[in-house]
């Protein structure tokens, strides 16, 4: 056997009773699916033991109706009904030699008790975290006697499943394990308040209820947040954070630690790079001789060696590395490193669960398609159709992944772009502030394609309708983007608003590629956000960068609100403040001329009006479809030219996301191919038999 | 037999190929079950065709996946898959001899396609409503033909369901059918856009379309908005709201007519009175000889006869009123005016829908539980325990409510009110500007209360624990209520805040009560509003009244975020600016001083000052709990004195909604008597059957 110097990363660690085949660890993490769409989810989690995962994980599953999360899309564990669902999942990562771990949740005053009905529960009386108007019920001694128990009952349900590590959870700000070790939440008197000691009572309890319940077979996980960024009004690494870890060394199985909350956990690449954990997780192993995992959004073989080597983890954790590939590990197995596609930060996949639906990501299509579409991650076969030739137009993201999955799949591809640069908009956008890893959806397609002699590449090619027909390839492929509206249309205004064309307009486009510098305005530049999402925000950090004053206009409430969902949003307006941005919410615009702007408040219609040197409207975008129409003027000649079909993909189609556009590239590569012909038809429903 | 004056709302209509037994017509309307929770959904609409409601709709019903309305829990019929719970619906509203309709539905852009990841559809291309970042596909002939045929297929799967009446629906700015006759949305420049008559196209032959599908067997309804209430920016009854209903007045066999967006339509009764839309559907009877149902919450029969005898309408239409009261028409045509529970128009239900989980009423406590838990809303019998007598605590709405339930299955209750008033927060609140119906909650228990020989009621008797101790009744209910915190304890702060004792501090309590009117400041007075619900706004209005300059402060973005459930915000805010308020948002209370308020931004932790005459604060709670820690120390006493159970319900036991107190009370009436002893456990879980 040759050896590598990845070898350390497949050793095998014990964990408790339990030996995980290599130090590849899925912590848990959401998945929009959970006991919505369990079979989704049992499929999904398998395809990443198949990929070498040696532990994955459940997402966080409520114990008990009072931890009810409706409607969230979370594993549920409510009673043994909930067995099944559960089951499906554990066995699927079991099937492929790994072991399956269940992440218990009492959700404490996070929990919402939507459906339930049920008061949610904490240390002391307080609002629940969704603003509903129904506060957590402070917790007697009979309410703690009954959460033990409740917690007792779901580690048996579980080890009953079949899981082999059980998890109790005190993270995120989210579970009730927490909530008691918090002082600002646990105002309690008695003996689970007031001293640390005290106000870790719970939690070893719990701890010790689980073993006793269950650890003579399963191992028992503790999932902790040993910092939440919040200096002395939170917990911190240097004090309690340790303190905690110490009073406890030895009592778990394994250590799973993070920071808190969400949003620090799984901070985007625009706000945190690689390894981001580390100063607050490094002194967990010097306290205990337990494994521990950490996160960090580790996608690099060298930094896992290196956190395994310096004894910093055992195991390395992760969650969005595992979404956007899971066959990272046996890619590092196997010495395929340049294969790995590297998790972009970007919380599409974030998104999905605050979105309450099934995941998404950038990175990887087929992710929550897994058991709908019978979507695997590395493979596309297609049986329906022989070998064809597809001239592909446009490579950004969804040409660049329709040609890939193409060739993937035994065709031939020639693929042309009109500019410079391979990515679209994935190329101009990754070159603005704090989103240079978004450049990795394009770097893993181009050297895909590079490998591949069935790929002709070219750069500097804008093909117009004849240049297609003359082509005469069979199947063509539009994959020509959107570009956004100059004219105000959008989510505001449904119509073209007369102010756009009486003010200085530059646009997104233009701003994003040295426009902005280049502009000669000399008053202040406004960003109109009628959009909600990243570009804006972004836009306006690079009109800071310019030295002139930048004024944020929104009809939102907040900058950039949609990113709430990728947890962002905070980061952002804060930013914004920070570099001295203006921001004014809740206005629309009005009436425009020369370089005034007039505003609108979106709730009286009261007027403002602002100095507007350059104006930047993120407003809605159209579709580039001249080539399609083009070339549909043309149909009659397409048989002549040997054209048999014509499809528009991606944003040219429907301007989405980025993850959007790849996921139609790659559709398209499995529906052509026979893949998959229909649109997605399996679905989840809810049993209506009668002994229900 | 005698003649009632109500006779006429008993008369058969015919609707197309169906007749229905009598004028009650329960709408289509959400109720945050759907295709999620279609057990439940089928038992509550089944109980509405008992209670005497001749039509009983489903809930809107996604023809497609590119109608997926995911996460929201509607109805759903993308394919045969999906036809048995819907007839579970139809089977269950028939069975009491009424007529079911369906309301089918493509929502266009207010679609989400998060589920189904199929692009969303609209005339033009256009962002989603949702804020999420994808676009609407601007539809394309290809697919307004597809379009067409999913509707067709739809309408045939519904009339396979077993429906009687099938909808053509094109309301609330929500339908693709809308969105095309609405001139800002269609932007199209081809035979669908464009003029009225093109516009309307797609309607009209949706129309035939559905009528030659299913026409022989079923009835076709239109459900249309006249009027969107927003002058010539929208659609207007007298314009082309009259001209849609006069070009097409004869193709449906029913038209349901209505007002639009959602937030016009179901109008709260702080903003709208009973009746509230009938300047704009007065008309439509003039343009069609076809039967003609509308809605304006209504509850009185008074009004009901006059609608009908005035030619205004045939059919009196109802969501809300059916919800608080499904046997409304029973009693009605039995002469039990006075049991009517009439609506109070608080939109507690609509937040169901919105919170994506089965709807609750403040007035109904049995909505979404009639087969989870078997209730129904007009028999609780017992059958466990023999008949009791229990000592009420408190006469607000859990309290009242508890003691009704008991006093119907059977019990005797003595109820003691401290106070001179029955209602407690209820009759509080109900005096406050716009709250009045809220009152309603109280009135009727009161009056059922008042029949009832088994009813001992007390005001002004403030009980002790000796005092109940003496009283020895057995079983012993606290319904003592909460009371707003004085210290800044809320969502934002988790502990007090040393500036709310440093200010001239006002409880909530207090203002409600006169105290703003007795209060000797002279400056500005100051709301602080961390609880984000209805009641810092109404504070702020009663605030106004003093001519004193009001402040409204919050950290969260907008005034009362959460009333965006009741569909007020808008409303809200605007009525606050309007008044003069003037709105800090984004701010959190930091420090203060005598007169002076200093306050934080959330974001940047940035400070102002502002003078402060007087603060009400509203953050959160604390359950009024002295009595139940007197008698638990004297529990030792309980047995001697006859006392055998002491049980908290309400806002004592966990501060909440109203809605809430009045479940908590029915709770209670139910599950001591032995009607249900558990916590809720039948649920609805996905089929994990293979062949699914």
């Amino acid at each position: 056997m040759t050896t590598s110097p990845y070898d350390i990363l497949f050793e095998p660690v014990k964990i408790g009773p339990k030996t995980t085949r290599n130090r590849f660890y899925q912590v848990p993490h959401c998945t929009g699916m959970g006991h919505r769409y369990p079979q989704a989810e049992a499929a999904h989690r398998g395809v990443k033991a198949e990929g070498g995962w040696g532990v994955v994980s459940t997402q966080e599953t409520e114990i008990h109706p009072s931890s009810d999360l409706t409607p969230a899309n979370e594993g549920r564990l409510w009673d043994d009904g909930d067995i099944p669902a559960l089951q499906l999942m554990a066995e699927a990562v079991q099937a492929h030699g790994s072991l399956a771990a269940i992440q218990l949740a009492h959700n404490g005053h996070h929990a919402t008790g939507r459906y339930s009905r049920q008061p949610t529960l904490a240390p002391s009386s307080t609002p629940s975290d969704w603003g509903d108007p129904w506060q957590a019920r402070g917790m007697d001694k009979a309410d703690i006697k009954a959460f033990r128990g409740w917690h007792v009952d779901a580690a048996k349900r579980a080890k009953r499943a079949g899981f082999d590590i059980i998890y109790v959870y005190a993270g995120h700000d989210m579970t009730l394990l927490m909530h008691f070790l918090l002082a600002r939440h646990n105002r309690r008197s008695d003996e689970y308040g007031g001293s640390f000691e005290n106000r870790l009572r719970l939690f070893r309890e719990v701890l010790a209820d689980t073993r006793d319940a269950v650890g003579d077979s399963c191992a028992i996980a503790v999932r902790l947040a040993v910092d939440e960024l919040m200096g002395e009004a939170g917990l911190r690494h240097e004090v309690e954070g340790r303190d905690i870890i110490e009073a406890l060394a030895e009592e778990p199985d394994l250590w799973d630690v993070n920071i808190s909350d969400w949003s620090n956990d799984s901070q985007t690449s625009r706000f945190a790079k690689e390894g981001y954990q580390e100063p607050y997780t490094a002194f967990v192993k010097s306290v205990t001789t337990k494994p521990v995992v950490g996160v960090g959004r580790y996608t690099s073989p060298d930094t896992m060696v290196r956190l395994v080597k310096s004894g910093h983890l055992d195991l390395i954790g992760a969650a969005r590395p595992s979404i956007a590939d899971p066959f990272l590990p046996n890619k590092i197995r196997e010495g395929r490193l340049e294969e790995i596609r590297e998790c972009i930060g970007c919380n599409i996949c974030v998104s999905g669960d605050n979105l309450m639906m099934p995941m998404r990501c950038t990175q990887n299509p087929t992710v929550g398609e897994e058991w709908r579409r019978g979507w695997h991650p590395e493979v596309i076969t297609g049986d329906k159709i022989a070998s064809e030739r597809f001239l592909i137009v446009g490579g950004g993201p969804a040409g660049m992944e329709a040609a890939r999955g193409l060739v993937q799949a035994g065709h031939e591809v020639v693929l042309a772009e009109a500019s410079d640069a391979w990515g679209g908009r994935v190329a101009i956008e990754s070159a603005l502030p704090g989103l240079a890893e978004w450049g990795r959806v394009r770097d893993w397609r181009l050297w895909q394609l590079q490998q591949k002699d069935a790929a002709d590449l070219y750069l500097q090619s804008r093909l117009s309708s004849s240049d297609i027909l003359e082509y005469g390839i069979g199947q063509v492929v539009l994959a020509t983007g959107a570009s956004w509206r100059m004219d105000g249309v959008g989510r505001t205004h449904r119509l073209p608003v007369a102010a756009f064309g009486a003010l200085p307009v530059l646009s997104p486009e233009s701003a994003m590629q040295g426009g902005l510098e280049q502009d000669d305005g000399t008053g202040p530049i406004v960003i109109y956000d009628d959009d909600g999402f990243y570009l804006g925000s972004v836009l306006a950090e690079l009109a800071v960068q310019t030295g002139r004053e930048v004024v944020f206009v929104t009809p939102e409430a907040v900058v950039a609100p949609w990113t709430e969902n990728t947890l962002e949003q905070t980061r952002i307006q804060a930013r914004l403040i920070q570099l001295g941005v203006t921001i004014i919410p809740l206005h629309e615009v009005a009436e425009g001329d020369g370089s005034t702007l007039e505003l609108a408040c979106v709730y009286s219609d009261a007027r403002r009006q602002i100095p507007c040197a350059t104006l930047v409207p993120l407003t809605s975008r159209v579709p580039n479809d001249a080539l399609w129409s083009n070339l549909k003027e043309h149909e009659a000649d397409w048989d002549a030219a040997g054209v048999t079909a014509v499809t528009r993909i991606g944003d040219c189609y429907c301007p989405s996301t980025i993850a959007a556009a790849v996921h139609a590239g790659h559709e398209f590569a499995r529906t052509v191919t026979g893949a998959q012909i229909d649109p997605p038809r399996r679905g989840e429903r809810v049993d209506l038999s009668p002994e229900r």
